[in-house]
């Protein structure tokens, strides 16, 4: 844990970690290592891995707990490591959770199950059971395009109360269900809030929000956190400076296909061209083609170079 | 229009006027009058008739000729008066723009048409084509849940090019929509981006937004406007004083009931216990139950109280 | 109504007819009066006009008004005429039912009002309304694609009773609902229940439905007659010979473009092709490029071959 | 396998098996027996263990081993057996695929992985990686409202020409889509298509299908045999005496509350009313409240009665 981190809620930048594959699927150890040092050197608050950046639904089970294991060693100490158990099954969910506590990580974050349609009845009972069980706070996760069920404000705030669930990453994009989250801080102003698109993050800082999990952040960390930071610090006309570039690498790097696969793409080539890792994805997901990836490197030096002129 | 309005622009709260209607369906006229006063003595900017919250989809022509004549005669002069002429047809819309031109009225709004899915290549033939033949400035709509189609970001700014469009109101909810669509005033800075949703209004504002079309100011001008200036002015103390009245309005009177009609019945009965007009609401949207408008009126009082308090 | 219709619930082929237009977007009244002999011609037992391969949404009053008064004119004695009227207000609806009625129309069909969601009870009142003030027998029509609204078995069910309702057409595609549907007839064996895609036209009678209302017997009103006749009489050797041009019309004339009006151009440029009317869609559908409508011509011929060979 | 099974291809009923557990969430080894040996009695094809009925997303890795263990010991030699291998990533269904292999069992299956949001040509991708790989046949399984990913008819008739494809199974409940999936059979007959909804099996199997997966056969293996006969004999008189019954089924066991889990429990606490095996369902799925399981008991005697006497 960053050491300068006195309060005692989750806030400031948190990166949503990619997993660093070889060509053979294999973990790529080295990158992720480079990986790890990159974002400490950046300054982040934490990493957040095996979340949908992550790629964790498409790794086996052997991968997820190297992963762990490489990214544990390298990061604590230094930064909030947060591991994704988001599982259709509880049971396999609680093994990545106990795995994430023997390595030392600070907290796990969970999405809803992700196969069955839940009600809110459903996923109340289902977190009061993970969170029961689980050996490490557990964070929320709400992304409704993916899971197909919403974690409503009412449940949230309900689950709030559990003393082992200490907050929420929202990647619903979603604005007015965000304010809905904010209120419930009025009650338990240490309970988190993060969120998760980046195009979002100054806005929902200056309304009170903790910080930001953010794909970017992985290429960049360093511009994420001046980001927050001016959010924080109220400080617009800084906000207004860094948002165009928030906005110019979500379109023009996560943008660079009509693939499902683009915004993984356009981060994990990016890295690749930085030198930092090797650029493969996982199946089911397919890479984007050449030209797209061409692209991504193109656009890349551009922003680049107007991060080092600012 | 607003004397005090010198901007080439349009920006501040511009009310989504409810259609204050009788029990037997035809317009309650007094009732319009009373509004339309009540919203002058507000302070707002504007008024924007036969929206969503107007029901323009649910009245007859008959009814929406009268509505536009009645206030524009009492508004014109103090309001802007933005005309919504949203229709599945494109010379059904055309006809509504010329009686809005022919009272004075300032600029028509449409969403897409709402019957068949559209991609994005015919929403663009189809604004270009309103854009065309409207005898008055044009400003789009984005609301997704009701239309079934999304203007994309790329449609937006090759509309906006069109000298006959000046703006967009946007009710999706998605933020980084709204993100993106602010990136557009860098090319063109009097083009107008509002914000439905009045949860996000603050946040749109300190972001670079213009204001907002919200539902809420029906009942409380005022307060919306203090709100609009507070963010304008980068007072975030007081943007952080006002916005639980917001959210509360949202809370306990929009969601006083599981109905689709929860919102309208919402804002009608609100208005009919500060006797401004008449509560009913037409089909097929059938009213909520005795109970919630009970729930309504209690909701209120306490939001009035906290208003007088504050 | 055709002579030989002894029965007293409506059966067979009632066409979804096209709205011929002319390139300056009013009504090819020579091309209508030429379709509805074509499908006189080809035996059909009626005609549905004003519906969603109709146009209805796009088409202005006047031409509406025009439509029902050529195509009775042409029709009645010959052909049953069910007319469209389904619109977001009442008042609307109400107005086209009386032209209908007036022009010795046989009954009115109406989809769900498509603005706002509605529940099951907001269905069942509007449904009921219509129903009381409507002075020809009402049809409902399942599209929740379209209108963002299913009428459940139960509601459809309970409308059943009301004398002034005399059936469904379902265009939903579900093969769950539509059985559910048939279990409605045990009770009320004269309740119509037709089939909106042709593909499934052959296993909805086989089944126990009444028909179908199927967009291609604009183009070959006789084949769609012999597939009814052919499930009837439960010949399935005839049935899966047939079905397979059924298929082809749908994925070579309807699938020549991956416009939203890949399949109503796909109907209009068979009938120009046929000389029997104008191919002119109305906005805001925009009409396939020149190369899909060529695409539908070559098929087209194949398709004519094919017929004329069995 | 069947002993009368002599046809190359799948077809019949085959049994989409409940997943037996005791109130500890472990296997219920002996209701897993009893079971098997249930339908065999009944007189099915086939069996398919691990798939939506049998809760195979929320069930952990070391059950799913036993369940495949005991259900092959049980089954084989007197029914085929398919393996369910639906994940969310390509390693574990392949290390399922493995455990069927040396179980004996005859074939797999997979939905589409089911986080991801993938087209059509990551799909195609996907299914050939899994058919390359799987020591076994592969079924293919589209269900789309929980894998969010349509298999395309086009993509089906090219992943058909694998030689390790042997057929699909479809619980879309789209009756145009199973219409296309039949053209399929025009050019590979032994392609073995098979309907999820028992709802619509009759008319399947009357149009060309194979046969169905149908939950409710769990219960009463072989009145879904009889219809599967039935239909496929042309015997509509038949077909129509029995598909009301299945139709109740649907209506009244599963549909006894408004909880996801409501088909799942009414199948469950059936065969547990029966004698068969524990009621047990597995998180994040809840089980529904005592009033409906009263309800399914009395709905299934109902049922019972009336197939006895018929």
């Amino acid at each position: 844990m960053n050491t300068e981190n006195t309060s005692d809620k989750l806030e400031g930048i948190i990166v949503p970690m990619v997993t660093p594959l070889l060509s053979n699927g294999e973990l790529d150890k080295k990158g992720t290592e480079r990986l790890v040092r990159h974002l400490i050197n950046g300054g982040v608050q934490g990493i957040f891995i095996l979340g949908t950046t992550g790629e964790a639904a498409s790794l086996k089970p052997a991968i997820k707990k190297e992963l762990i294991e490489i990214t544990c060693k390298e990061a604590l100490g230094q930064l909030l490591v947060l591991v994704g158990i988001t599982h259709t099954s509880v049971d396999v969910s609680m093994k990545i959770a106990k795995t994430a506590k023997e390595n030392g990580a600070d907290a796990v974050v969970a999405a809803p199950p992700y196969y069955f349609h839940l009600d809110q009845d459903d996923l109340f009972k289902y977190y009061i059971k993970l969170a029961d069980q689980s050996p490490l706070p557990l964070f929320l996760y709400n992304f409704p395009i993916m899971t197909k069920s919403t974690i409503e404000p009412e449940t949230v705030k309900r689950l709030s109360q559990h003393p082992n669930i200490i907050g929420i990453k929202d990647s619903s994009g979603n604005g007015v269900y965000y304010q809905k989250l904010l209120a419930i801080k009025k009650e338990k102003p240490e309970f988190s809030i993060l969120i998760g698109p980046e195009e979002m993050l100054a806005q929902s800082v200056l309304s009170g929000g903790d910080g930001g999990v953010n794909g970017g952040a992985n290429i960049f960390p360093g511009l994420y956190v001046r980001l927050f930071e001016a959010a924080k610090n109220r400080d617009i006309d800084l906000v207004n400076k860094i948002q165009p570039l928030i906005l110019e690498i979500s379109k023009n790097i996560y943008g660079c296909s009509p693939k499902t696969s683009s915004y993984l793409c356009g981060v994990k080539e990016s890295l690749y061209y930085l030198g930092i890792c090797e650029p493969h994805i996982a199946p089911p997901l397919q890479s984007v083609d050449t030209k797209a990836k061409e692209t991504i490197v193109q656009n890349l030096e551009k922003i680049i170079f107007k991060i080092k002129s600012n």
